[in-house]
């Protein structure tokens, strides 16, 4: 079992705090974004005598409502398509798990969540990737990329969309080709779509589940965490027209007994939230994204693409190794009593090589915090001894700077 | 993957309550006894504003408070050897999965828990058992007939200690024939304490973490769900001295992300729960057990020994299947508008025969209710078509007298 890159320098995030440095977390989706009023007052007011297991495929008016509000974002589905789970993360788990048997492979274009990895490691199932690059903002690679790597063992192509960690919004024309691609070798095509309510500049996301033509195909992921900023509530989904897809997934649903019994009631409530809800969030996480892009691409050897989805964004720095410089950062540095906590990217790779020096950048602070990581980070870059050349000028340049003032 | 035995009557039930009937749960372990009034005040008064995830390894005021907990109770443990989990559903697959690789061998006294077998599948992990007989009461089977079992792929021994579902508890001298075993083989042992509290007739359970001189190869699963009858938490945990399987453990946490937030403030909460509650609850299940117990001893060619811990029993009725039984008693039967449903026993089993005319039946309904589902199960017997030999001249005498009546 791999360690997650996205926790593993948690330690260190953990000892800085108590040397007494403000630790940014920029490093996990953990947005700082209220949870909506609805759900606490429901909280509030549940009276109960017993803390019961729920059905162990969730509460069935949970499961309708979350098929109403499929329904009105235009996703025809209903509350049997729909299994509950922990998470998005066992939603994930018992997709692989159904799907897939050990010795099987998935196909992901990469750099993708690094969970993937672990949960197809733990079902015995190999992840093969096929690599999306900085350079045209990780738009879905060349369909001619995934075939050669198609073989018998292969069962499915996984992706998330908007994406984790790149924050890239698939078009339809993408989904189509991949749908394609899918229907000519007869595997499933599985999409996490936990970021949905999250898209800007007016894009529009386009689930797989309308996709036409190949229902059977297709497994949708979600997790009520991010959309409602409730992450540790733990509730997610599985949702698929595949009856023996489901049937199966049933059964590992049942050996877990349920999913937890507060959340789904928490979940339920948040399906009342107003509209402007997320339209001020939305309008929140655009600025957010404009002030932390910016800032990225006005640091010298830094370059950032601009996402159009999700909460992330994948930078390169100008340093020898990324998880080196955010250990660094936590061990070594500060700014103004401050320092920045980041996700190095090669754990989001296959191809580790290709995301040496690229980092996850969460955009999930105020932006106040946001503005002041950016220059923590800005200040990070100039004194981190693994500088590469480009870096290097710069810092001697700025050092410079400094003296004058 | 195994459907759970406990769990795939359940649309049987569902359909018997469509058509009217009032369905006794003595399938599963639900207990209808009221969460204690902590955590429901603490719930209605948590005041944050972001429902966040929670540290991996579960939240360190939570740790050090059960581990203040496990000390109270003689157990020496920190809040370094507890990872909390999602349940002790998820505890026991991470220990499986942190012990053991796929072909790797776990010996299990049965009848035992019907998930074991599912979280070892899925592990790739084969469950070898010992049978234990309704003869003495389920008590531990001689440890000579774990001996050739044992193979250089057998890494531990499984067991329930009080015991879902035969409500057996074991004796110190029983654990430490154990321990000389696993000592012998250096093998894990481990054991599902999560009923812990639930032991009568001046009885004290005996934790695995209390045997002397094999620390690194123990590890305990528990949970909330039954100490506070808040199965719906979802909150368990999984303590080990074992520092290398703990970090393993914790990989797997990380992939997960987190264990839900607002059961982990309900589980740290129900520490303060006062013991009143449990002289209440203990007080409470004697009773019960001895209205079921008597009352399936008094039904003739039924029988069901009588357990000193957990709030199962296994009986063994006078049917040609139990499972057959069970789904009749549901789909076909019904005496005074009610009916009752319970676990077939042979999901309990590996050598299914052995379970085939048993069934578990937990104590967890009032008295009132358990009194009347037991007459209930009685009418049951009396009516069913494959009732066996014993059973076919009770009923035909009882026939008689109510044509009497």
């Amino acid at each position: 079992m791999p360690a997650s890159p996205i926790r593993k320098l948690v330690p260190y995030a953990e000892s800085a705090k108590r040397q007494g440095k403000v630790v940014y977390h920029l490093n996990i989706g953990q947005p700082d974004i209220e949870t909506p009023q609805v759900v606490w007052d429901t909280l509030r007011g549940y009276d109960e005598k017993v803390l019961e297991y729920s059905l162990s495929e969730g509460n069935l008016s949970y499961r309708k409502g979350l098929a109403a509000y499929y329904q009105e974002h235009g996703i025809p589905v209903d509350e049997n398509d729909i299994l509950i789970t922990t998470g998005g993360s066992e939603a994930l788990l018992f997709t692989i798990n159904s799907c897939m048997d050990p010795g099987d492979e998935v196909i992901i274009p990469e750099p993708f969540y690094a969970n993937y990895n672990g949960f197809a490691q733990s079902a015995g199932v190999k992840v093969r990737s096929v690599t999306s690059f900085i350079e045209n903002g990780f738009a879905l690679p060349m369909i001619e990329d995934f075939e050669p790597l198609i073989t018998e063992r292969t069962k499915a192509i996984m992706i998330c969309n908007p994406a984790n960690p790149t924050g890239y919004l698939y078009s339809q024309e993408e989904l189509e080709q991949l749908r394609d691609l899918v229907r000519r070798h007869d595997l499933f095509l599985i999409a996490d779509e936990v970021y949905r309510e999250f898209t800007y500049d007016g894009e529009k996301p386009f689930s797989v589940l309308n996709l036409m033509g190949m229902e059977d195909n297709v497994i949708m992921i979600d997790s009520v965490s991010k959309r409602y900023s409730m992450c540790g509530a733990r509730i997610g989904a599985m949702i698929t027209k595949n009856k023996e897809v489901r049937d199966t997934a049933i059964k590992f649903a049942q050996a877990r007994l349920s999913p937890p019994t507060l959340a789904q009631v928490a979940g339920e409530a948040a399906l009342k939230t107003p509209q402007s809800y997320f339209d001020a969030v939305i309008s929140e996480y655009v600025q957010r994204r404009d002030i932390l892009v910016e800032g990225l691409n006005s640091i010298t050897g830094v370059r950032c693409p601009k996402p159009k989805g999700a909460f992330y964004c994948m930078a390169e720095l100008p340093v020898d190794d990324a998880e080196r410089f955010c250990q660094w950062m936590l061990e070594e540095f500060e700014y103004e009593g401050c320092t920045v906590m980041m996700a190095p990217a090669a754990g989001f790779y296959k191809n580790v090589e290709f995301g040496r020096r690229q980092v996850r950048v969460a955009y999930v602070l105020n932006t106040d915090a946001l503005k002041h990581a950016v220059e923590c980070l800005r200040e990070g870059l100039k004194q981190y001894p693994g500088l590469l050349a480009t870096g290097v000028q710069d810092q001697a340049s700025v050092i410079g700077n400094q003296a004058e003032d």
